[in-house]
């Protein structure tokens, strides 16, 4: 029996109607479809491929098991998650085994801060693997701004809320433009880090990008401690505009 | 009369199937198409949608002027663009104003170094504007390097080959994540910086990234002094990964 292919396929930001032909095409023909979501919740990506399937499709949600108790510097917490990957790579092994190909669905990019990464390293190795890029959020949050974000020889750089707000701000100062992710409850550290580099007047949050509650206001508006998951700060470059 | 809309459109970083469905669907309805490129060749934006626009399409090619014996310093070449971008509005908002939509033709993203932002700024006041996001070349990039660019908590900067040594070197010092484009005669002093900042064991050179040339090499095996426009440079971010 040969194996199936394993399918990590981007669907971009949100909006059905920015996923890739490729991306399409994949997802009204394939037979299994993963995808991760947090337990009792839809989930973004099998949000974005609604009506897209095939009637007879089997789907295998992959939930994260819950982890709000445990710090993330808890070896636990690498633990739980590891476990976690390894059940759900092992299980889509037994499918590509049996000659089925399986379609992973990604929000975003793949490559990009994904989840599909940590079932792309288990098993790349072990069945022919094809990797569909997409539009990443942040194309949708800059574009959503009306205002492009990088010109001439800008320097962009893109931080994760979760890092030290000494670390944020330190980057921030530097770089021309800024894409910032993983806000949610980091908000408030981010704003001080923000800030602190001297950006806050020309930051901006952007929620929902390309979703149905998309909504862009100045970060300096925003009087929430905590922000929802799909924001992302951007702050746009100055470079050369002739 | 009203106006018609100016879609700005991006085709993403080279392969037709990973446009967007509504990038593809755009094109195959529009009148009017508008697209950058150097004098005396096809361009890249015009070469993606070859055979999906309709049959009696008006093209209007916007062809670069002849810079390459003005250094970019000397305010001449600032102005001999500023007129061009100049013409090119002029002509694009003639056809808006007689009610035509005009699609421009992007590559990558249209508001990530790119050239339509140079009509957008023009014309944005002016007509109704919808600008459509797009897969970058740096995503069809990393996709082509078989391996993810960013995990967990990783800083990923973008930098521009034409930027100074020294500046280069800093940035690629200070980041997890790497992207380094317009590459082109900018190959060994981009090539000096990345060495310089201990990074070169873990550089890759895309060429070409999801086209048919497609190549991917260790960029401490490239000994050519040019790289092709089609050129980025990736070094893959090592954070958390359980």
């Amino acid at each position: 029996m040969t194996s199936g292919t394993l399918f990590g396929v981007g669907l971009g930001p949100g909006d059905p109607d920015l996923m890739s032909l490729r991306a399409h095409r994949l997802l009204g023909a394939t037979r299994h479809v993963a995808y991760f979501r947090k337990a009792g919740r839809p989930g973004q990506a099998r949000r974005i491929v609604e009506g897209l399937l095939r009637q007879d499709v089997t789907e295998f949600a992959m939930e994260y098991p819950v982890t709000t108790e445990i710090p993330l510097s808890d070896p636990r917490y690498n633990d739980m998650l590891a476990n976690f990957y390894a059940r759900c790579a092992e299980h889509v092994l037994d499918l590509l085994g049996s000659g089925q190909d399986v379609v992973v669905l990604c929000e975003g990019d793949p490559f990009f801060y994904g989840s599909f990464m940590h079932l792309y390293t288990r098993l790349k190795d072990l069945a022919p693997v094809q990797v569909v890029p997409a539009i990443t959020g942040m194309s949708g949050a800059w574009t959503a701004t009306g205002t492009p974000i990088t010109w001439g020889d800008d320097v962009m750089t893109v931080l994760m809320g979760t890092l030290p707000e000494t670390t944020l701000s330190q980057h921030m100062a530097r770089a021309d433009a800024l894409v910032v992710m993983k806000i949610g409850r980091n908000l408030e550290k981010v704003r001080r880090a923000i800030t602190q580099a001297g950006r806050l007047s020309s930051a901006w949050l952007v929620e929902y990008a390309t979703m149905p509650d998309e909504k862009v206001s100045r970060l300096s508006d925003v009087t929430d401690t905590v922000a929802p998951y799909f924001s992302i700060i951007i702050v746009h470059g100055q470079g050369r505009r002739p």
